[in-house]
């Protein structure tokens, strides 16, 4: 297969090849998964992003001496969660789009599923999204999802982020004629399988046209999401 | 450890062990498991509880072959479905109880958890309950299953049978205060995983204190509620 | 939870709910899932809702003697495929709409995911689309598919079908920015699992914000870019 | 689907959706489940359903901070255990009831199952009951199970927790024709698989009419009890 | 590695090589796996065995057409079952030994399980023993095995066959001294996973001592007996 | 990415793109996989292989049907096994090569590994190798192995075939410094499941650099050795 | 079932069941598990059983809090390993028997398999087997196994401890009539999938008559041992 | 079995038996696998290979006290990676050779693939090759592995290192003529499932002849390339 001469389209750091062409191709720049990376690695990528890239970049699931680095070489990053728990993983973000038309609603099953839900609304803010965020709307109790029916009813698209048995989706799939991706959580113990029932449960759906991402992966359900909407 | 001189209470037929103690030890005789069994030996076991025991009998999951024996040797036996597509498999029920008093509901989540259903309904029936068949409730469309609220508010035990993802158990347990029993179905393809997505989802439902039987045991679900109720 | 009297909005068939109101909730009627319901149910579903629903009517993974009892009952149903193998299921659809103006590509890995494909496609058409089809993309040969990227440049939303291990929604996935929703099909034998596999590799994709429908759901997936797409 | 304006029934705490219904509907107040709360939250839970709900109140799985978040903002708690190991989660209960009249016997396969048992106990307690505890009683030494032969033929209810094989399950099913609520618990290594093992083998006891919950779900099984004894 | 010259010791027939030797070295002759051998591969192996080897042969789990063609060319092999069932598989028997002196005793949990200790009922009749079978003792009425402790308590070896949740292992296991060989059965549906809840449940049993062999595989703890006893 | 305006370099069938290219690129052109295409599908894709491309042509896991649609369109196919049993799926060779002068050794762990072995020598004669088959080498009986040292000592890459628990590919990895290719088989029932334990084994043996195709995989272990040798 | 007056046979410490009955019926007493279990409760038990019971006792898989309170309360335990790593569990015996002619020989495939096979050497010491320990005798090199064919030639038992692809149990099982007990391990990583795969092929071994324990559990080999030689 | 007096050439250390004999078997000599082991053991292993064997030395998987036994003991180890982090385990290696002609390309999907590839690289090097790494070529970036197609094409053999959906090995595999071995890597999170799904994908690739390796098994697929190339 031969290919055009100009084809690279990336810089190689030598540990990366840094995907300046993904804007354009994918819509959203090339993000920086930190896990498995030396804090000066994620910190020089998002170097090399930011001076010869364009639109918002991020850090996902970066550990404190990760955030610590990249927030040195790039300090106008926006962390979240501002304040993280001892272990818990952050997001960073710089040059955050703005002004994106579409209404996205983030809805979450319980309160446990908040980091997973924070990861998805500053993905989407990111690139420019101003999402609502429904906390602890789980099937147990129906009526505080009702008592929500409208901005679900508003809604351009929605994201459902829930644990254990993953019912919501169902619930919600039902209830909108809008796109709904799911996003499965780890939350839970014993039968919840680390996600994984909630992730089968998704894509067995009863209800119609539901589409589910991977365990915990708040930032690829923005993602999606970013691909749908103008 | 020694024990009591008297203590056979079974008929050694060769091939089975009747256990003519088990109706007073477990408030409800053996039923004959057909898988397994050749036509002769469901038809011995049958008539060997008939004519040495008391209360109910049952033939589960049996062929037509072993339904045919069955009712050559005992025929006043009543069979659900009364009559099973080609390979479907039967229950058959002699010498049923009547006028037991607790409000039972089965409540299926689609049309094709009727096969699962009519084995939970057929098997309280012997048991001498009146239960109350809901059919084609599930979450994709909630409207259906609150149409049904009047049902589900006077029921003293409620049986829930689905296959997908099993949501409606957990819909089903934040409605009600009564004991919930939750058969998962096989009914689905791919990720259903023949029954192991709903099973899943039950146990680890955010509804708490649902219990759950194995995947298309509408039998055990039966037997559980004749073990809750008067 | 109080619900209006009014809230109905279905038709209780005995053994099945058919949910009138769906249409105007989710944006598209109730699909009639025919595995585990007789002919005559099938029939009699599809019937209640050409007569009192709206939009267009879809049986789905129908055998022969479903589909027989269907189109005796509602004849001008079109069938997909066309003359089905012996053992195939069918999706048939009445009543199609039309005029839908997002451009929809369905793209498959192989020869062997045309049963899926022609679902999806078949769902597509009778929810007023004029999806295009391209066959045998897969990864082994990327001139395949490099050969369509016109096709991919210009389409609003991509379906991408692969069984085995599933490669080629990752491989599209980053050469878009179009939503892309891929379908794990069970082609294959041995270590894929019964689509298990692709199913899998799809949710761990390396490329950002594809989403995932159930295994062979080609259904499932026309359904997600019905919701997408105006 | 319409819905009644007075629906609410919870209070939005803007992290929790704390939901004053449910003991009406569901025959008990919701539990606080810990993980995945911060301290703060916990606490700010516990003192919305004290303050604005009736009934008990429980906060289950809490590490220690939770717990001396909670105890700092409602001080009569009742913590289980009262001593925990370090890294051992408890249970806190608030205005228990008491005067529950049904015989509730909870068995215990080693000595290994204690801390479920112990949430169970817990949990059975705070909700009016009087729980009796027999300990260690494996099918290793069936002798120490049949000693008991006297409160378990009392019981109106018996919650059997077990590891490893689970095998008690059906031997207490076998002797009794009370409900029989089985609780795999993590006991065990190996092939014992975190709980699973017992798991399957009590969803699929030869004792009929067995329910069983999710692994080391004491709670679970004592809500599940409260649901079926007046 | 040098190896003596001598080596071969056995006779290759192109698509097998019988081995000659595995008497003098296992203690027993080469058994023949008929799955996947043609019936005249079958036929010659076994005749093979027959002219130039010494000791009991088996021909395991064969098809009708393997049976016939080995009887044809070795008619006086004795086949269990006598008379099978249509599709099941039959074990034969050449040149049985006679006279071994210990006392086993094959006990099932229940009726289906017969096909499984049938095979191992055989191969330990053709290496010679007189072993003793007990059906049905499953462990929902423990009864019909206590009523057995005369024949437990001579055993010198144990053969536990059970499906399900495979329990009676751990009950006989604590009931002997004698060495418990389990076998777990594909008896059972939904959660008993075609064996793996049995299998996984002997091999977690709290009984200490009990050896496991793979599922349905009477064949084997046959042997396994056959190891450990003179 | 910009891509040469020559790229196609495959033929569009409509249901298929038959990639002439592949020979060149991969060494080995584009092998027909039946199971899914329809007789007529595998005869024209056959054909156009034959017509424009070069190199030797194969179609793998053919059942008899699609052999003689491809049989009566390209005549002087080669087909294994000459007489298949009823259902055995058959693979066919076109124009094979020959004088390759590597030696290729294939050893299988016992008789009923053939068809996949089988598969291998095929697919490896029609590459042009002159493979040397070793059957029924299991390690049960060692000397079976250890009398084909001088075969083994001399081969350029060895293809191991065993189901069970694959030992056979450890063993003969720690006898040989040539490049050895383990296929796992499905042969076997219970905890063989389906092959599954011999693929585990193989991934995971003590003996360093074994490699490892999917499961009955005999064609992918040909190609993989058509790689490794000129 | 009635039962003898005289039953009991055990002491209750309240928190555990101490099982007098259990040598005379098993042949061995009561082994105290650790895990789970206070260092208090540890030592009570361990007491129990010296003061009021006969033969062994043997606390496993305890930290080193449990053995020193095990030690200060009976300070003539044995420790093994003697000089534990930081983290690892040890095995203690008390009133060890000696004098049994049994020849046993425990093989590991590797070094790291020896804390497994220490436990099983100090169960069978305490048992009264004076055992024989083989160390790495993988099949990657079969003449380090070989060379140790005179001690099993004349071994009564043999333990196979190994990990990874676990082959070791085949090759040995091929060489003996004796008993085998095959035992897996957690060694290796990545798809050795924490002893499954080993476990997985021991049970599908091809050499006849192999029997397997649960992953790790050396104390269960060496009490099937115990079970099986005088 | 009769085997040559000869036999032994193997070091016994007690609880190790060094394989003086691998080199000459198997093409490179026995490699110290060092999880398990103490650092006592591995530094003793290290000096026997050292002082009375021949070719290159590896101890792989070392964690920080294994590598300073071993290293006091034997100074001129190669350790890398050079300066690991916290907690990262090291590969050493001693008496490498050199001069190997084939080129060996090593190719990851991910930065975060780079602790399995250095592992590789270390090995290869050992060996005597001079491998080229390229780094991070994911699918979702097509271009980056495109303007590597020079080495690509140069390649004697070509090992691929990819963690999540591990899709970078069909793509390579179906570009190349040379041998493929896949490398999946437990990179990622949730579905990636520590690796298996990597895994699952690489074995069930589109591309024909791909080999794979256990899950991180950088080293194994590098001593599958030394059995390959001269």
């Amino acid at each position: 297969m031969d290919t055009d001469e100009t084809l690279p389209g990336f810089a190689d750091l030598g540990f990366a090849r840094v995907d300046h062409d993904r804007a354009q191709r994918q819509g959203m720049p090339e993000a920086v998964y930190a896990p498995g990376k030396t804090p000066a690695q994620c910190a020089a990528i998002v170097r090399e992003l930011l001076e010869h890239g364009t639109g918002p970049v991020l850090l996902t699931r970066a550990d404190d001496l990760q955030v610590a680095a990249a927030l040195a070489s790039a300090p106008d990053g926006r962390r979240y969660p501002e304040q993280p728990d001892p272990g818990e993983l952050s997001i960073l973000s710089w040059r955050s789009e703005s002004g994106r038309r579409g209404e996205v609603v983030v809805v979450t099953a319980g309160t446990a599923d908040l980091p997973v839900a924070g990861e998805c609304v500053a993905t989407l803010t990111a690139y420019g999204f101003a999402p609502t965020l429904l906390v602890d709307c789980g099937v147990a109790g129906l009526h505080r999802l009702l008592a929500c029916r409208k901005q679900i009813d508003a809604a351009d698209a929605i994201v459902v982020i829930a644990g254990m048995e993953g019912a919501l989706a169902s619930v919600v799939g039902g209830l909108t004629s809008a796109p709904v991706v799911a996003v499965p959580t780890s939350v839970g113990y014993g039968t919840s399988l680390e996600g994984v029932t909630a992730l089968l449960a998704m894509l067995s759906s009863c209800a119609a046209g539901i589409t589910v991402v991977g365990i915990d992966n708040g930032y690829g359900a923005a993602c999606a999401v970013a691909r749908m909407l103008p």
